[in-house]
């Protein structure tokens, strides 16, 4: 279903590539380009209605509202707010990937290409501050879609590791504790200076963090 | 109202110390032993309901039949459900700091106490399986507890950092960007191995993470 990873343009704060849209119900996915626009415009929209007030109070009139559609276009590719949230979660983790991959992939080595994917990620939490909001309220509503996205985008980390090992970039044993630590860094780093701090250098925060992943807290002698 | 975090027991999965029950409103404390024994059976039975239930669907009633106190004690320390979720998310926060802080500082140097804060976090964590979605439910249901629980384990672990780094056990420029990676890498090794996978090696995970920490992911000539 998805465009080889490759693929995917590095534009950044875009609605992304069109691939990443999918229905809740794989046969209802849109057969005309018009069809796969109506389907972007809604989870976009729907991003900005969950982002903005939850899972709880987001409504379908209130997507199909900030989305310009009539509600029965809503009703062709999703059955439910809780279908709608679920695709969600997937198109955001998705988007996250299409804007991170290129760059990264354009990185000279394994220890640059993690500088430049805990940047990119920062951009990207400044342009989407509604992603913390809908992954995270995905614990509560679709624990499923929570826990595939980290899976998932983990997994990923995890293959770069391996291969950047197997070129002789980094340590040899780096795997998937490797992937999960930092993960979690990023995500956090995301929380604090992309998030909550406007005004932070994220090219400085990258930097740091990614001097103490190459090199470590020890100190050099 | 907390008492140095040094004075505080080292004891492993049991309901922490006295003094880190408060109820929501200062006014409310109590002032004998036993109702300081309540307070605290009120905050265990609260881990329990709002864990497994989640806020919306946990109830004061819910809460005073785990605690087995009637529901007048209930309203000696707290007016809502809102009141004890906010105690609770401080309640959790000061276990987990009061579980971990004896450990940390018992270790011989800097490097070491990260690898015995990451372990002794993870252990808490299969123990305490609940703190995972009390503290991410506290993004929808109190933002300012959540952030202040994060901001908070953060500064210490910052302090910690830069007391190492005064000592010369790490390097000189460890900060702010570097304490919030460790947490954010902590939490989602948690996610992983504590609260999702209770087979993996706990001590197995917290070496290898500390590994990357303190010697980076760079290969070593």
């Amino acid at each position: 279903m998805d465009q080889p990873r490759s693929s995917a343009p590095p534009g950044e704060g875009g609605a992304g590539p069109v691939d990443t849209a999918a229905p809740g119900n794989p046969d209802k996915a849109p057969r005309t380009e018009r069809g796969r626009r109506t389907l972007r415009k809604l989870l976009d929209a729907a991003a900005i209605e969950f982002g903005e007030r939850g899972f709880h109070d987001a409504s379908i009139s209130g997507i199909t509202r900030r989305a310009g559609t009539a509600l029965g276009s809503f009703y062709t590719y999703f059955d439910s707010k809780e279908e709608i949230f679920q695709a969600l979660v997937r198109y955001m983790s998705e988007q996250l990937r299409d804007h991170v991959t290129p760059l990264v992939q354009a990185a000279p080595d394994e220890i640059v290409a993690e500088r430049v994917g805990l940047e990119s990620f920062l951009r990207f939490v400044r342009e989407h501050k509604e992603i913390y909001r809908i992954i995270d309220e995905a614990e509560f509503v679709d624990y499923a879609s929570y826990r595939r996205h980290y899976e998932t985008t983990v997994e990923r980390m995890r293959q770069r590791l391996e291969n950047g090992a197997a070129r002789g970039e980094i340590r040899a044993d780096a795997g998937e504790v490797h992937a999960w630590a930092i993960a979690g860094m990023n995500v956090f780093l995301g929380m604090r200076y992309g998030l909550w701090d406007e005004s932070a250098d994220i090219a400085d925060v990258a930097r740091i963090a990614n001097d103490m992943l190459a090199n470590g807290l020890r100190k050099k002698d």
